[in-house]
């Protein structure tokens, strides 16, 4: 296995984990949304190194788009998934990266810095793993016993929507929360620790790498209107396979 | 500087972060509420080893009730602030850990083990620290621009009380979100990297250390109905002080 990406993103997570100990000075990319500088930083440097091991891919980043460079290799980069809780004091956050070939995602990677935990899955081994273990979805088949993963923060309205449109999942689960780092979750399903993800707003940058391990690792995915999932559509929902047809039915 | 809780804290930490490696098996403390073996057996060996230290000290936990010991000076402790946290692969939880002396909370301490990070906070220095470092509250003074966490999970019927109790915060404040580690978000605040924390259901276990580590890194704290701050109510309002007074007039 060639590690060129691990090692990117470990240098990449050395700045992130630095940074994260420094108290940072938000702006607001739109109403609601924080972006920092730092997630800027981690976005070049990321360009920056891949650019140097694959001089013709392309690349299309969360903060600044898509850069020039090829168009049948492209990296899907998000720099900081989370950054709100980067922000607040939560080291819940992580660096997504997928690789998309033909249109395709053949690699994923998502690193949280903090915790030390590198997902990655690759077409080739059609397998996922943690830090170099590899990773399976859990066996809960039930709403009863699931425990479920709304992508919400404290916006009402969108909070209201979740409501409606999920509501047998939102009050019969065994537990539900609202989590705003996609990725890292979504990596989670596929590690078995959480049995339903559901997330109306998150971008290709912030599901495609989680969604492509969460595969790998037996999970099924959909787009939130419970249709095939593409990773190019808004929106996600991620659960282990057990759980998909009761979420189809619910 | 006497650092017999630090390496308690450190001790029990380094097993909650080997546990944090392993996939938990919750159960119900009760609808909502789960929990695992590791709080239990967090909770014993805290409370062993505060008991070699201090052997005329009574202790009061989360898991096991009040122990056998004295009444002038009683551990408060929560092994794990945060379980959801824990059990979901969400690396926010710590343990919390407060005395209290003729009924006054006279030192604190909150650690996640997973970022490493130590807050605490002794009567005798005045002050709170973060990994020996002082810390203090933001200087945020308006709604707007304050960054606000609320202590709700995905439990409709509390997001609704909040948001009937909180409208002008939850709505107008420049980012809200719900968290559930009642400890960790005091400390944050305490940090600067959060501006307001409104948890209406943090128990004495959960709040007591936090709040005495943000009172002394110069916060303001009250009960949830914004009454005086007792640390043996449930629920509780906590913010840098600049923020104190547009809260009581919202």
């Amino acid at each position: 296995m060639d590690f060129t990406i691990h090692k990117i993103l470990i240098e990449a997570g050395d700045i992130l984990k630095e940074k994260y100990r420094q108290t940072q000075s938000p702006y607001e990319k739109q109403r609601w949304e924080l972006a920092t500088e730092t997630d800027v930083e981690i976005e070049r440097l990321l360009v920056e190194r891949l650019r140097q091991a694959f001089k013709s891919d392309g690349f299309i980043g969360e903060e600044c788009g898509t850069q020039s460079g090829g168009t049948q290799r492209v990296w899907i980069i998000d720099p900081i998934d989370g950054t709100t809780n980067f922000i607040m004091g939560k080291p819940y956050f992580s660096i997504s990266v997928a690789l998309e070939e033909s249109g395709e995602i053949t690699e994923g990677y998502v690193y949280n810095p903090i915790s030390d935990e590198l997902y990655y899955s690759t077409k080739v081994s059609g397998k996922s793993f943690l830090n170099e273990q590899p990773i399976s979805v859990s066996q809960t088949s039930e709403i009863g016993q699931s425990l479920v993963v709304f992508g919400f923060s404290a916006k009402m309205q969108a909070i209201q929507q979740y409501y409606q449109d999920w509501q047998r999942l939102f009050t019969d689960c065994r537990k539900g929360v609202g989590w705003i780092a996609p990725a890292l979750t979504l990596c989670n399903v596929a590690r078995g620790r959480i049995d339903v993800f559901v997330d109306s707003g998150a971008s290709t940058f912030g599901h495609s790498a989680g969604a492509f391990i969460l595969k790998n690792a037996g999970g099924t995915l959909f787009n939130y209107d419970m249709a095939d999932y593409s990773h190019q559509s808004i929106g996600i929902v991620g659960c282990a396979s057990s759980m998909a047809k009761v979420l189809k039915g619910s």
